[in-house]
């Protein structure tokens, strides 16, 4: 079929931060480029994640050969097991990305039916159409590719998410010189990373963290905790490391850092010194200046270790004065309160919290800055241009990026909303029909819970099953409940109303009872306790799930 | 009373952002500086502003001698009114402050009623056992002050907001001289703001945003927007300036730009250049390069006049592509979401819009950084200190900034939150007995609006009128309700509440289809413009004020 044409198709995280996934379709072949998910936005509360609407995928499911993954982070991979319950397509990624899919597959009890194929970088694979080359690049995650996929049409790049780092501390350079050849040898379709759009200059490599982590580990003086991205497998190699060379222990605290360490250190990627873990368990009866802690949550997520850790409701871990905490991570626009409102407590229990863009920084970015993204510009000199992976606003500045590059061939840039399609044949580019796309929001169920379907839940089930919103008043001078919380509810009915109510009410109350005086006086952790407990009890009671809205008034 | 105890009594503003408060009592006299708000968080949706609980000062009535104000900041003097309303004490301040009160009394017709007295910085005032300079700073707005005040058992300096500008665009420089003559005189207490403690170095000074700003007027080939803080007049003064120089008229839009333009004019302390001012009705009959256009609502406020050009929804303003958007301000945490949603709209509309932390900048803060902090503190060398405005973290940061004074006479320092008291006899410094303190949240009307009481409404009152909930299904794939909005309300009873709620009903229809489709994909603005239209219904239908809780699920 070599008059087909070429459609590019964005199912998500393009107009929108998180959940990429596209798909690339010649004649009857499909392939898509991951399925992440996104956190959901505050107006969304009451959904676990949100997933892209995977309705075209479906609608075309005999034509859909493979998903392949660019890497591990999960705006990229967060929504594979929700499409593969739908379309059971062979995944193909690097063997670490494959790893964390398969954990998530595991819980999902999906990882015996799904065919999964571990890929080097530089290796090449062919599936219908398409001549895959994975290509190494650096990011905060290791094992990271982008794509350079070969069509009866011509090449379309695909960066994935990247930077140049120079220096990566794994001492793997990007692959600039395969880049180089593909642009050499002309590309169709460039379609590269906006994250970091606005961002001048170039990114630090990720060893610039190491002066500043030299300074702290030198200065600290009793415990010290560090929160990173659990997924930053170059900055738990760093962190233990030092820890080594400066003669601490270190203990783990949370489930996906765990597991990250764990998948790393099986592949051979994350490099742990003889006898440096810690029990959880003895990590207060160990001298404090020989301890260094690794705690997941730096987003001051309400019912992560490190939002626990710092109201002092976590079991291995309690603050003194004198401990030294470091967030080594950005703060995601929208975090800002509840990062605060964490680094509060913390600075209110005697630690010294280290955070923000001091410099030497604490924290390097894993997404190229403007110059780097001009380097993949020049280097690739597509044809076309798409620039993906963000908002309107970082597009469109990513897209005037690439303006010069209209003297050296470039004939067209394309910025595009998720749904919108992009075609290419022998004639050139254009824009082509809508695909339908939406956000999916999911109820996961919470792990420590018996849930009989982990699969997909979308919002429009939610709905059908109505929602229930908790309505608690506090007094601001006491911290008390005043009165009995409300509870309203709509298409949602239970065989006894008023039992039900009576009991929903005192859930809610009980949850209040044993939170801690600080617990009560962060209230977005609140919400989310009641809400977890809420759930638990209607799902025990009637097998439904409404959404549930807690809302908290303060007297 | 030579024995008697200086009292030092925050109200406000430490260990939380904004509504900074002070109180000073020696013996029987109190003086309070400055009278601020806060703007409420999200979980006070249903509020328009919060003010500090004045119950302390209430209950000491007779003993309140005066309001001393440091500057014009929201933050400072958002509450005169409603303090005012309950103790009409005499007002000091400089003639800008006083200007911006008095428009506020105005508005609360409270004008004639009130004593208000204008002090020159350099001018020193005995108010009972206190004298009181007035030390001329540096800060974003004009006539700030910080304040020397003179005790029985010693000097106290209160340095309200500042930043050791060494450039200030009127040349009138930081009095650090007279700061320099109390500190060798010996200063018994600093107070000090701690806002940009965690930033390191010096802040860049106001002049610092020209060179950035020439670049844009000379690239500039369509209108140019700029967006500040409205009482920035060193800001609006370099933008008036330009605009001359680059040939544009300049247009105001927004009711607080405007207000603050003409009170800076008429005071002598902004020159707007002959002829340049353009009515907001021939923004658009002008050639667009030959106009540039100054608008207030640089935090994406739902109902500003930018948030409303965004969405191409002001009379006077439509953003064509080859616009030009300057948001000359930083993003107050907590905003990110609503200022981002407000940049990509104006993108699509084919504006270039400039934010952020480009250098040169756009925007510089006017809080001291780090060096300023020290270099105050090393000026006035004080025997006690006691950070304040900010948060803890803020507060424990800038304590630790203090740790070396101690070899050259400081005694102690005290982190105190709002609410803690600090007292000082000839014996020393210690904590005192707790006095009460809170937040008070305020329904103070909009202006269109007839309100027979547009004093204190507190929180109180308005759980005593009960709680309404707007709930709107809307459907994702076509953004339009889905069935009629649900109201659920709880102790809040209307004459014939089955027609009240199905009008009430029609109000949340109503505001739905008059608006634009971008406004209906932004759930902040359509949860405002619901919260606002229901309102005004509720108060002329049953002259109650509940509390309004707009909730938006997405089907």
């Amino acid at each position: 079929m070599p008059d087909a044409k070429l459609q590019v198709i964005p199912l998500g995280g393009l107009g929108e931060f998180g959940m990429n996934s596209m798909a690339l379709r010649y004649g009857d072949d499909i392939i898509v480029i991951d399925a992440g998910m996104m956190f959901p936005e505050e107006e969304l509360l009451g959904v676990d994640i949100v997933t892209p609407d995977f309705t075209y995928l479906e609608q075309n499911r005999q034509h859909l050969r493979a998903l392949i993954l660019t890497h591990g982070h999960e705006d990229h991979i967060g929504a594979v097991p929700f499409l593969l319950s739908e379309i059971n397509v062979p995944v193909y990624g690097t063997a670490f990305t494959l790893a964390l899919v398969e954990r998530r597959l595991e819980e999902h009890e999906m990882l015996a039916d799904t065919k999964r194929h571990v890929v080097e970088p530089g290796e090449k694979i062919e599936i219908g159409p398409f001549k895959i080359e994975f290509i190494h690049v650096t990011h905060s995650i290791v094992s990271a590719v982008a794509l350079a996929i070969t069509t009866p049409l011509g090449v379309v790049i695909h960066m994935g998410d990247f930077k140049v780092d120079p220096t990566p501390t794994d001492n793997l350079l990007f692959d600039l010189h395969t880049l180089a050849k593909y642009g050499k040898g002309g590309v169709l379709l460039l379609l590269s990373d906006s994250t970091n759009v606005d961002v001048p200059g170039y990114t630090g490599s990720e060893r610039a963290i190491r002066p500043r982590f030299d300074e702290i580990f030198n200065r600290a003086e009793k415990r010290l905790i560090v929160s990173c991205f659990s997924s930053s497998v170059h900055r738990l190699q760093q962190i233990l490391d030092m820890a080594d060379e400066y003669g601490r222990k270190v203990a783990l605290l949370g489930r996906s850092v765990n597991t990250v360490t764990e998948i790393a250190s099986d592949l051979g990627l994350l490099n742990i010194p003889d006898g440096i873990l810690l029990r959880p368990q003895d990590i207060m009866s160990l001298p404090p200046e020989e301890v260094a802690v690794i705690v997941s949550g730096t987003q001051g997520e309400p019912m992560s270790a490190l939002s626990r850790v710092s109201v002092d409701n976590h079991k291995h871990l309690s603050i003194k004065p004198g401990d030294t905490v470091v967030l080594s991570s950005r703060i995601i626009p929208g975090n800002e309160k509840a990062i605060y409102r964490m680094i509060n407590h913390m600075s209110r229990r005697g630690a010294e919290v280290i955070y923000g863009s001091m410099n030497p920084p604490v924290h390097v970015s894993g997404h190229g800055s403007a110059e780097e993204l001009k380097l993949v510009l020049n280097l690739v000199r597509p044809r076309y241009f798409m620039p993906i992976h963000g908002e309107y606003r970082q597009l469109s500045r990513h897209a005037a990026l690439a303006a010069h590059l209209r003297h050296v061939g470039l004939e067209d840039t394309f910025i595009l909303d998720s749904g919108d399609t992009l075609e290419i044949d022998s004639q050139g580019a254009r824009k082509g029909a809508s695909v339908p796309v939406g956000r999916v929001c999911i109820d996961s169920g919470t792990l420590d819970e018996v849930v009989e379907d982990m699969v997909i839940r979308d919002r429009r089930h939610m709905s059908e099953d109505g929602f229930v919103i908790p309505i608690i008043a506090i007094d601001k001078h006491t911290g008390h409940i005043e009165g009995m919380p409300e509870i309203v509810s709509r298409g949602f009915v239970a065989e006894d109303s008023a039992a039900f109510l009576a009991e929903a009410r005192q859930v809610v109350m009980r949850t209040f009872e044993i939170s801690t005086t600080e617990e009560r006086a962060d209230w977005g952790m609140m919400k989310e306790k009641i809400r977890v407990d809420l759930k638990r009890y209607i799902t025990k009671e009637t097998s439904r799930r409404p959404l549930i809205i807690p809302v908290i008034l303060e007297l």
